[in-house]
């Protein structure tokens, strides 16, 4: 039943969006607006979106369902403008990383009877670099898509059918959703998404002092510094919003990962750093 | 020049080293041992040595090139029990992960004008599991292979030529050689793959407690998760004698990180974040 999407923001993700959506076989409207123009113009050019809107509060209003690709404060500031101007027919969705102020936004904005739904969601798949051209049809393939706080039951049921209905073309691109509260999410991803690239960033940035004046040193550690170092490449701009918004969280998981190395260095010579390693390979074998 | 190698230790570097000399071209005879004949019986079947020796003493006396593939501390006793019954016409090397305490017994037990030579080695790479059926030929393959304290210029030309033909072999398994002091070469694989590793288990097991009992919520984490925890699979068997052998520059390098993570810890909501980031992309790009 969905027949006109709108994506603000076309950057990697929101260009993804576009491409998995015409991979699943979507073949209503696809608009798309961007701050900057040649975003919008690459997402047009490889077919992610159909048209390039001359106003994002046009392109919103003119659609049924508008996908929120852009970070998380300008995701916030979208949501102020939009609850104004779109009526209790409209569905808004995200894709932020953290989801307390949005779902707090979405309460006082959307979601009462006289205005527009909206739908928290967050699909746990990215790169460590962002833009348009490194749009992917399939990024969200074998990847989980969290939705937290789904407002269908208090919709109308023309609404809630869109909330059904963007929540299968989510699986058609190849997600796999689990639903669960704001504050059980932004704990979760502060252990199982920002801990890990708080960690990245830190133990590149150190080794970028240790060892970063000697270029052929550093292919010493093949394939396990690779990895461990991948998402040090992430930029600053994609995380401060994350920063910002799951401060709490993320300080309590670094604090306990700070302990814990902290255990492992003064035990490096007793058996508790053999419990160490078994509890580790426990995490593994679950995965 | 060599045509007869011993290889004591067909786990999984003695068996990979088997398979990628014969891939490079040797055509000499490689006669393995191993604590575990079925360890033995495995490289043996996958071709990666052509005979079992019935002892390794024995194994080492017929040979020229006797390649220790066995953990840190099992290196030391084979040096103290080789040093005397070989002649200064053979060739010792091994691939341990730290080079002091071998370097050291090498200065003790070898490289005297009436004992055989000792050419500390060391690959690096690996992978998370160890064991004969996991042996692979091209596991040197783009790898750097360090060498640390060449005892070459001591050494007889017929010596002296037979370190220089192992080291063309290295070359020929695909790998690039870097030589650099033990020293050195302990404080540098404490920073690319000691502190890689032991952050991996600590981030393991940190989430093994905090998210293991809710394995659904485990493929939330993505590839991000996936790379920053696969490492964490490593078993402490292969670590044990890492930890006990180089602990001061771990110890040293598990400090610096934990600081480093109590300053992002600090300053998520500072510039200082972005200078961390900023830091974190230079290693990326410089690699």
């Amino acid at each position: 039943m969905i027949e006109r999407i709108a994506i603000l923001g076309t950057g990697l993700l929101g260009t993804s969006v576009g491409l998995a959506l015409r991979a699943a076989g979507f073949r209503g409207s696809i608009a798309g607006w961007n701050r900057s123009p040649e975003g919008a113009q690459a997402a047009l050019s490889m077919g992610a979106i159909d048209s390039v809107a001359t106003s994002a509060i046009e392109a919103a209003r003119e659609c049924q369902v508008v996908v929120l690709c852009v970070p998380i404060y300008a995701t916030l500031d979208y949501m102020e403008q939009l609850s104004s101007v779109l009526s209790p027919e409209h569905l808004v969705t995200d894709v932020g990383s953290t989801k307390a102020q949005i779902h707090a936004a979405a309460d006082r904005l959307f979601n009462s009877p006289e205005r527009a739904a909206f739908l928290p969601g967050h699909p746990m798949a990215g790169k460590e670099r962002g833009g348009a051209e490194l749009g992917d049809a399939s990024l969200f393939r074998g990847a989980v898509w969290l939705f937290t706080d789904d407002p269908s039951w208090k919709r109308s049921p023309y609404c809630a059918a869109l909330v059904s209905d963007w929540r299968e073309w989510v699986v058609a691109m190849g997600s796999r959703t689990i639903d669960l509260d704001s504050t059980r999410h932004d704990e979760l991803v502060a252990w199982v998404s920002h801990l890990p690239q708080f960690v990245s960033t830190g133990l590149s940035a150190l080794l970028e002092e240790e060892v970063g004046d000697a270029p052929e040193l550093k292919d010493v550690g093949g394939r396990g510094l690779r990895e461990m170092t991948r998402l040090g490449a992430s930029p600053f701009s994609m995380w401060r919003d994350i920063a910002y918004t799951n401060t709490e969280a993320v300080q309590s998981a670094l604090l306990a990962l700070e302990q814990r190395l902290a255990h492992i260095r003064e035990n490096l010579r007793t058996p508790e750093l053999r419990d160490e390693f078994e509890k580790a390979n426990r995490f593994r074998r679950g995965q």
